[in-house]
Formats: C-alpha cells, sequence, structure tokens
C-alpha cells in the first residue's frame, strides 16, 4: 500500500489541531496552532494550510504517501457537498465551501465533516467502540451532541444534521438554549448550561463561592471553575454540576430508547470532572429507560481523550478509502 | 420467479389478520379472526395456524409458490432468535420461541418481528415512504413507538428494542406511564394517555361530558369516544387530544434532531381523528425543532392504513429474500 497515512485535522473551540496518523491510530507527528472557527474563514482556512504545511515540514513525508486530508468543523456540515451549513453562532460560515477551498490549497483530497461525527468514527476505528456494528458518541463538553455508527458506519442522516440530541427538548417551557428554543437538554447537560446555572444562582444572590470567581462580563463560566469550587465544598456549585450530568444522563437514556446501540461512548472535557457529573448521569439513565434494556448497551468513557479530534478526521479518511 | 407471494399475519391488540400478498403489495386473499396478543400462548399460535389455513383454503394457492410466512406482533421480538421477549404487559410470552412453534406447524419459514417494525418496513415498501432511503414511522395509536429505515433497511437495534420513543422521558416527575416510568411521551400521546387524562379530569371534578360516557371500571377510555365528546363542543375533551397531539409532535421534533430522516410518516388510529389532534402535533414539532432543520424532513400521513399490518409483515419477508 502506497498511501497508508491520513492527516487529521480538527477544527476546534479554541485551537486547530493536526496530525499524521497511520491505520493504526499512531499519530506520528502533531502540530497545534491557536484559531477557531468563531474566526473569519480567509483567517481559520490560512491556518489549517499552515498546519499541513508543518506537518508535511515536521514530518519529511511525501505527500504521494497520504491518502487524504480529514477536516472536522463544529458546526453542520454536508459530506457530499463539501459545505459547511454554519449555525447561528457561525454567521460568517453560513454554505461556506470549506472543502472545496482547502483542497485547493494543499493539493490533496479533503474529507469534511463536523466534529461529533468524527469523535463516533474515531473511538469506533481506535477507541472504546471498536468491534462494535452500532454504536454512539456522546460529546459532553461545551455543548452536547451524538455521532452514530449504525451497521458499522457512519450516519450522518438525510442532511448531515442528525445526531442534534442537544437540542432536544426536555423541559417545555424551561430555561433558554443557546439554540433559541426553551428547555433544550443542551441548555443543562453542556459547558454552556453550567455557566448558564451558575449566572442564574449568582443573580438571585446564593450564597456560593463561585460569586467570587465570575469571569469577564458576558464571558462564560469555565466548567473547571465550578468543579473546583464543588470540591471546595460549596454546594451550589456541586448541584450544578449533579443537574448537568442528570440531563446528561437523561439524554444516554433517550439513546438508549430509541437507538439500542451496543455502547455509548462518552466523551468530552466534562467527562473528565468525574463522580460528580458521571454519578448522577448513571443515575438519570437508570431512572428513565425501561429496566429490561438496561443490560442492552454498555457505558464507556472515552479512551482516545484530546487525540480524538485528529484520530477521528483520519478515520473519516480510511472509512472511506477501504 | 417461482416464490412470489408471501404470506402477512398481525397479531394486533383485538385481532389477527393475515393476508396473501404479492410484490407489488396487493392483497389478493384476506382472512381476520377474534384472537391477540393478551390471550393465552398456545391459542394464539392455534389461531395464527387456523388463519394461515384459511388463507391457503380461501386462495387455493400451492404453498410452493409461497416464500414465508412475515409475523407481526405487538411486543419486543428478536428476528435473530424468533423470540418474543416480551413485557410487562405480556407475561406469559417472556422469551416465548414464537417464529419456530409457528413454523414447526405451518411448514414454512417464519419471520417475527415487532408490528412498529413492520409497519416501517410497509409504509418504505408499498406506501408513504417509497423511494426514501432514511425514514421514520411513528404508531400513534393504542401505544406510541418508532420503527426506522436507514440506508434503506430496517433498523432494529443491537437487541431488537431501537424506537421505543414513547417511553422516553419528557416530563421528569410527570404522571405514570404503563411501562411504570413516570412523564414518558406514551403518558400523553396514545390511547392509553387519553385515557388517562379523561379519568384525570372525571376524579379531578371537572365539568365534562365525558363522565357520562365512562366504559366499565378499570376499562379504557375509547380515543374515539374522546373525539366525539369534543366534535360536540367538550372543551376538556377538545383540551385533552391537544394535549395527546402536542407531545406526539415533540416526539416528531426528537426524531428530526436526532434521526434528520427524509421522511416521517405517521400513523395509527389517532392520526384519523384529524385536526384535533394533527394541529397541536405539528404545532409542537415546530416549536422544538431547530428552524434550520424544519425544511429537512417532510411530515406524512400513512397510506396504507388499515392494510399496514399484513403488507409490512409481507414487505419484511420481500425485504429478505432481495
Amino acid at each position: 500500500m502506497s498511501k497508508q497515512y491520513a492527516i487529521g485535522i480538527d477544527v476546534g473551540g479554541t485551537k486547530i489541531a493536526a496530525g499524521l496518523v497511520d491505520r493504526a491510530g499512531q499519530i506520528l507527528c502533531r502540530y497545534t496552532t491557536r484559531a477557531h472557527a468563531q474566526q473569519q474563514p480567509s483567517f481559520v482556512i490560512e491556518t489549517i494550510v499552515q498546519t499541513y504545511r508543518a506537518i508535511l515540514h515536521q514530518s519529511g513525508i511525501d505527500p504521494a504517501q497520504i491518502s487524504a486530508v480529514g477536516l472536522g468543523f463544529p458546526g453542520n456540515t454536508n459530506a457530499r457537498t463539501g459545505l459547511v451549513l454554519g449555525s447561528s453562532n457561525l454567521p460568517a460560515w453560513d454554505h461556506f465551501p470549506l472543502r472545496d477551498t482547502v483542497a485547493a490549497q494543499v493539493g490533496l483530497p479533503v474529507m469534511l465533516e463536523n466534529d461529533a461525527n468524527l469523535c463516533a468514527l474515531g473511538e469506533h476505528r481506535f477507541g472504546a467502540g471498536r468491534g462494535t456494528q452500532h454504536m454512539c458518541y456522546v460529546t459532553f463538553s461545551t455543548g452536547y451532541g451524538i455521532g452514530m455508527i449504525i451497521n458499522g458506519q457512519l450516519y450522518a442522516g438525510h442532511t448531515g444534521t442528525a445526531g442534534e440530541l442537544g437540542h432536544v427538548v426536555i423541559n417545555i417551557g424551561g430555561p433558554p438554549c443557546s439554540c433559541g428554543k426553551l428547555g433544550c437538554i443542551m441548555a443543562y447537560a453542556s459547558g454552556i448550561g453550567i455557566s448558564r446555572m451558575v449566572y442564574e444562582k449568582v443573580d438571585a444572590g446564593v450564597e456560593t463561592l463561585l460569586r467570587e470567581q465570575l469571569p469577564a462580563p458576558g464571558q462564560r463560566v469555565a466548567a473547571e471553575t465550578v468543579a473546583l469550587a464543588a470540591q471546595q465544598g460549596d454546594p451550589v456549585a456541586s448541584e450544578i454540576l449533579r443537574v448537568a450530568g442528570y440531563y446528561a444522563g437523561v439524554g444516554l437514556s433517550m439513546i438508549v430508547q430509541i437507538l439500542n446501540p451496543e455502547v455509548i461512548v462518552i466523551g468530552g472535557g466534562l467527562v473528565n470532572i468525574g463522580p460528580l457529573v458521571w454519578e448522577p448521569a448513571l443515575a438519570a439513565m437508570h431512572e428513565h429507560t425501561q429496566p429490561e434494556l438496561w443490560d442492552s448497551v454498555r457505558i464507556m468513557p472515552w479512551q482516545l481523550g484530546d487525540d480524538l479530534g485528529i484520530l477521528g478526521a483520519a478515520a473519516n479518511v480510511f472509512a472511506e478509502i477501504e
């Protein structure tokens, strides 16, 4: 096999991370730089191309050995057309031809997919979901969403937007979500939801350590700040994390009830907080899943951690060329 | 082709309906008899076999021209093992080898599947979902659940229980559902839920025509009774149907958000009630679906109506032998 490598590039919330990946899921060379999808498309694309060139330069690899560039983007994408469909948060990207713009500059095929789907592909090929036919990956991070593997393949839906579990309603008439609707799962089970709940408590005058730890006005309270306050014994911080975990677990129950997968892999920064969110999540999953289905599924934490974005983008390339 | 026919047999809530079906979805001969899954397995199996023999006798067909018998059952089933997995409502069927018991008596292969999945297969092959790759069928009837077609094939999940949308929680701590959990979609969006809401209103002393129209103690209030009262101007009956429709529509929004199908076909007896449930269902779907996804899906009523059980069971046979 002459083309046994892929380059995976992950456009994330704070950085662009890239790696040269072989078929065994080894990252042979990596490069990370600051840029993110909130910035102007021209700047992000320039940075993606720089990142690609840095990988070539560092590794000394011949581009002829690279199958394609896998590219992950944190928003709705259409793999067939290569367009970013954008989202309410990213107006500059609306129907932007990201795939073809990057491909023209790197001179290799580029495969575009949204980040949650790539995480599912990455954990399925190289991580906790290896060998399964039907698997879901849950992103429990700044946002909340899923990627689905069905019959061993990524399932992205009719228009590529499947997996928007974070914006499923769970509390009719409930608190506002970043999407503009009310009472979505993500209004609780996400970094965005945690920050919302902190401000709600502080604005209501509740006594909490978090009052002294607020960021600049308009900024999100980091989940790590809340976790630290909880570890210092602040009951308000603990309760906020419990609620976030609980609703993440309600989402797990929906996955089991509707999709009946063999494995659910849950990853993202909030998983790293540990039992403060993990225990209420499992409790909620059991509370809201029919008991006869409890044994049908295994719930596992991610295995690939911070490498998942790169490895998922590379997995998408390897899945396509097989 | 020597074997161009299937026999579809639908074990329903009140009757067993069977038909001889050709590959174009024509029912050439049909036979219906009273028996249902709440009765003892031995009686139900005897009736299934009688029904099969009646079809052979009426049509005069040579069994050598029949590919297989498709058998639909209203509960969890495992297509690979041919077992009914049972449910809390049907203890006598727990792990009952229905497929092989029937096959031994009819002398033909039997293919067992649960009824919601067969409805999806039937509407996909012969009805409103023809030509689609990704489709959901929603049963809005005594219960509430979905069957999924993904990449043109039935998706039943890892253990065959996918599609239990009716027992997804929508109101945490809400009213009891028939499954034993609280606040499920089906506690509202089903014949069972409608009856529950009627008794709740009557027990609370609310003024309503329905008070005079209750069935024998312990019996379910028929949705048709509620629809008639609503048509006679009873605001309580109208409101109950509105709530049932609204939660059915919340379920539609979950399907769009999570599965992003091309078409959702909605069928079952409650669809026949018309705008009193249909309008709040569509309103709720829009309220709880991200606006950028509204145009991604077509919502259609079923086309096959009362024939869907038979045609779905036959479609399962034709799908397998292709």
